[in-house]
């Protein structure tokens, strides 16, 4: 039996035993940015495609080794992923915190839902471009496949709380399930979320309970 | 009857209505640093005494008009914050997100809990100093009056949970409570826990539940 195939064992029976217990493993994400093929362009240049540097938890998408600045008002941030493929519409992520060190109040946002968000300026090696709204704090959210919504018996768009121990552990309410046939089980949360709750790379968080998704798109 | 009564009978009013509900007000403390008086001397100049700026809610405590730099390994913070009075030891207090920026990983630590945390340097206009302990992160913690701790039914040293609602809503879990009769009901959470809970200052927690001290001192 080859590694791979042991791999491939091993990796199952994980992800059998983390539904049995409602575990999902979170990841922490960094402020990045995901750009549309003419922003793409207008900041690294006529014709200029991404170029992978390592492939990210979902399936198809990757940090690209491109970075631009971030301009607010009151200060810049450099070195922000570029996170791939380019995509319809230009929407930077940040923090809370990375919020007040660029002088901007982005909303606690669903990933995709940027109409009237911030608005934000951003720099790239060969150009320079300001997006009237796309600047966001994505709202925590976990990203399952449909097969694992039946397993946990939850629904996209579904709202549910998960438990975090440890000496700073917290319980996080209205964590967004967004279920496709296309996503790998994680729970994202920024990097705010992350420090509050002491979370360390690939802890897991359990779903101890779901509530009707009644508040979907507040901020 | 005065600005000065009224002001006392409205706050008796929301203080009592505050108990009987368990709610808590919170506030976020950004990073700062207690001083020793030798300390004071030795970053601001012999004789130095530390000015205040204004009054912190805890009775005696004030914010200095006065500010260092810290240096770590990986970067600088400028203008943290001097508390005041200058008391014993030094400590300070930071982010977890704070500890990236500088380099330096400090401990979830109770506030005199020093013993084996964080190395860092401070930086003043007259002097600079290099302290092996005492760079902590704060644990989250509730002071409260004596008084307060016998209306909510909780001793010095108990943990609780706290509830926050909100769109970004959690319930942290293992908040210390600190009674003393120099102390003024308040909760304190870092600017990593408020960015994550959506905490807008003033705004109020309920204490859910309490359980056992049998985590105090951890990381």
């Amino acid at each position: 039996m080859n590694k791979d195939k042991i791999r491939e064992i091993v990796e199952e029976m994980v992800k059998k035993s983390l539904k049995k217990s409602n575990m999902v493993p979170i990841a922490a994400s960094n402020r990045h940015i995901h750009l549309s093929p003419e922003h793409v362009e207008r900041l690294f240049g006529r014709g200029y495609e991404l170029t992978k540097l390592k492939d990210l938890s979902q399936p198809n998408q990757f940090a690209a080794k491109e970075t631009v600045t971030l301009i607010g008002p009151k200060g810049k941030i450099a070195n922000v992923r570029v996170l791939g493929p380019a995509r319809g519409i230009t929407q930077v992520e940040v923090s809370l915190f990375d919020g007040f060190t660029l002088g901007v109040m982005p909303p606690i946002r669903i990933s995709g839902d940027i109409k009237g968000s911030e608005t934000i300026t951003i720099q790239g090696p060969r150009g320079q471009l300001t997006i009237r709204e796309g600047l966001i704090c994505a709202a925590r959210h976990i990203h399952m496949h449909t097969s694992d919504g039946e397993t946990f018996g939850v629904q996209d768009g579904d709202l549910v709380q998960v438990k975090v121990d440890g000496f700073r552990g917290v319980i996080f309410s209205n964590v967004l399930i967004r279920v496709s046939p296309k996503y790998k089980l994680e729970m994202h949360i920024d990097l705010d979320e992350a420090n509050a709750a002491g979370i360390k790379n690939g802890q897991l968080g359990e779903i101890i309970a779901a509530k009707s998704p009644n508040q979907v798109g507040g901020e």
